[in-house]
């Protein structure tokens, strides 16, 4: 293997390699006629909470010996990227670039969370601006 | 701006640059003391929420049109953006790798969906192998 | 059994008793330890997504069938009732009453949605009285 | 007011008149045309979600402070009522009667938790029961 093809088994894959390798799986599956926008984020929502129900009832230490365990490591991991699969997905269908609306979010939520009111505090927008007279 | 910097907006950036997109923006806010890895876990839950109301009550067609629409359309890719910058956090924090988990997962996805079997079936793998005598 | 029994499995139970059916579970086992608010309202949700998950991929007329199937019912049943289990129990633990915040919400929401506006119509509040000059 | 009507206001209301309250919002409203069983099942993820978000990046001693302010505390109430109004309208509309479902599962829970064994343990019923032979 090449260093540019182990590379790209991490950081440095771009995200549009990632959408493929999903948009291929499901087109070997011809699952497309089940995945109407409604149900892919039904699918969305179905694995953050399979992926929340990891941490249910678990103090934080309880927590951190068991990201410490390898196989409910691999287990928490496999949640995430399930999670992942159904955002790279439903990106694919719908037509947007996911590189494009992460980085449009961030500029809307840095407007809402500006740095020297936002730090250190784990307050809302709507109530971080209450007294701004700012509204987004 | 240069081709290379076009290109960056869009399919061809590298996961890991997403992902450090989202560390400095966390990073500037100093909201590490809030993000325990279960909080992380409700965050991707409750924007994962977020995205699906847009879908309540509403029937394909009508689903149709509001992706049309420029305004909702901007909404709902937020949301979306939403749940990847918690997916992208998580994976940073707890020291995932982005792409690597992806694959891990899509493979064992590819041995409870085996080709030949789940082509045009909407079961769930413990449902489509019941009689294979095989478990995953 | 007497017909006052057999009314106690039906409709006719008071919601009080529900939720000391749930409690006394609780406490047999020593869960309180387990249950700050934050984890029972991490188990409201993950419940509910166990019961959305039922729908996943499935069209009204495949859930129709499902429903009529007597295994698939019961399961669906049982997902149902465990959302109910975290309400009762959130409620109990937190000290709501059941009965008057639901009434209380419903004031709420006939106001936010009056039935001269809100007829027939499937738009959120927000839209539906944005050109009346109200809010809630 | 009677004592006994009183009494309706609170712990001692039958849990069929709850549903019927919520009952008569839907059909006021001529809202059954929207409420699929999916979209029913929506609403309760939804929800659920919206009273999470209540708990996200606060610790347990911010919440008891949250939760011992007035109006916090009537907005959580609030969320928890949407989530009821949901597991209410879905057993109307789907036809389960919500006391037997809830004592029907206590009873598998039961069965799957048994005291001895459960008590004072956080394990998943599968990891609780892994030696024992037994699966439900």
């Amino acid at each position: 293997m090449t260093p540019n093809m182990e590379n790209r088994g991490n950081e440095a894959t771009p995200v549009g390699e990632l959408k493929r390798l999903v948009r291929r799986f499901v087109e070997e599956r011809d699952w497309d006629q089940f995945h109407t926008p409604k149900d892919l984020a039904i699918g969305l929502s179905v694995e953050a909470a399979e992926l929340l129900e990891h941490f249910r009832f678990r103090s934080d230490e309880e927590m951190e010996d068991r990201l410490r365990d390898e196989d409910r490591r691999t287990d928490i991991g496999h949640e995430l990227a399930d999670v992942l699969y159904f955002v790279l997905l439903m990106s694919a269908n719908l037509g947007y670039d996911v590189s494009t609306i992460l980085r449009d979010k961030l500029e809307l939520s840095a407007r809402r969370y500006p740095v020297d009111r936002a730090r250190g505090v784990n307050l809302k927008y709507t109530e971080l601006n209450r007294d701004s007279g700012e509204s987004y």
